[in-house]
């Protein structure tokens, strides 16, 4: 029943640009997830903000299953922020509904990662939220951009794909 | 000490665009914050998703001073969800550090608002993030868009700029 | 080696009564979590206040479970806020640790439901936080206590337990 | 209006222990806050794990207030996390309404500090919740209790009151 709502609470129409995350849907990384309580605000839906930490989690978790450990990058003094960030709303995602945050590498131009996310019914028939995300690896220490990514992190990425230019 | 540190600690240099947030600070509304434990992530610094929170905070705050308080629309119906949102991280901040996010209305088009936003080192030095967020009226009830903004809207809007086309 | 350090990490030596975490786990609940980013603040491991959303997500899976959606009721005008709430934090968990928080329906005396928590390490080994939560059930709409659980409760809790008093 | 409402939306009648913190506020360090949309869920008032974090900040900003700076304390590897923590919901607090977070340490025993805690409406007539969190000194390379508190800690704590046990 809450989910015919979340249905019908429709924001702006979106651009045709979006349907390409309806479709192609075999590339991506598939991350399950349930809005409870603290992920809605007054209005009875997501709160904006609550669809950065998915998208975090959905991206930590696709590396993890492509081997590499956030946490072992952390360990070697590489980090992976945030440097740009896009979002587009499209529908509300009510209390209590599941949910799927797509996400896949698009592009990695020597220290940045592109990402792109979707964020979806688990039927793939709505799409709640499309976003894109940058991140650079950075020297923890030196609180600095690296020259390079990390040789695993390179290995990795040459094996699961032909994003690296 | 944790000031000068998060100076440091750069992150990709910034575009020509960005300086215009650098400048033009009359215009701007201005929100103070202070980094909490709860801000941070394990990187010391403020976790990207929290500036989502402090943008909305410093919004909200903009309105009331110019005379719209966020309840009251609500009250009558009317809520303004974010639809868009696209961020720039330019340089991290560090625990305890005092910042002032900086928000001004920069268009309304019909029920369209859209904001920028600048968040700054105290002395208007530093950047840490800029930022674009739109905007758009809906009826909570029916869960559309709405076709005008609400009339007390518009007329302080009116009052207050010449952003209403 | 994360999970190595974390165990070493230890807060002050947990009483004789917090034992009983460690064992009769056959009772519980059990929903698996992992330490991400957002979750952890500047010193690395989880900020305090992370372990309510988790303990409110067990909560309202645990309810699943056993045939209680959680929107349902509040579709009904029931909902089941915490109104005492109590926390030791025994040892802290560091950043991409896997970790159960573990709960379970101790008491129900009228409209008061009264849960135990435990959150452990995937082997039980580690006790990291233990927590007693109480939730009433209150009419939406009038604002006020209800007198009784709705039937559905009721009877859910009948059927699974011996805890109606 | 909504503050109104908010004060008939009262949880469990409060025991007469709570009376406390409806008096006797001459000693209380308080910390204004305001109900911000992301500090709400789907039931249109705060929800309970938001106290968390403006307990937090009221403690850090009290300890500013003696001349503890907490960021200083982490800089010489000295940590106060909070091991223990109660709370008890009185009255809901809707959006968009100030209210007021009290704090005080109550005693301060070797190297743990115990803090009570009043979230009171601007008025001081409505108390929304009471707790009490305990922190303990620790030491942040070894992650260790430490044996005493740092003397710059004592010292303040000795000068601006009789806590010291």
């Amino acid at each position: 029943m809450s989910e015919e709502k979340s249905h019908q609470r429709q924001l702006p129409p979106t651009v045709a640009l979006d349907n390409q995350y309806l479709h192609a849907s075999e590339s991506w990384f598939k991350y399950p997830v349930r809005v409870q309580p603290h992920h809605t605000d007054y209005a009875g839906v997501v709160w904006h903000g609550t669809y950065i930490a998915w998208m975090e989690e959905a991206r930590i978790e696709c590396m993890r299953s492509i081997g590499i450990e956030y946490t072992d990058l952390v360990a070697l003094g590489c980090e992976l922020p945030v440097v740009e960030m896009s979002i587009r709303y499209h529908q509300m995602l009510e209390l209590g509904t599941a949910a799927v945050v797509k996400t896949r590498m698009v592009e990695v131009t020597g220290v940045r990662i592109n990402l792109d996310y979707a964020i979806q019914s688990t039927d793939g028939q709505n799409l709640y939220v499309s976003a894109k995300v940058t991140l650079v690896a950075m020297d923890r220490e030196k609180g600095k951009i690296m020259r390079q990514l990390p040789p695993r992190v390179k290995e990795v990425l040459a094996k699961t794909s032909a994003l690296i230019k």
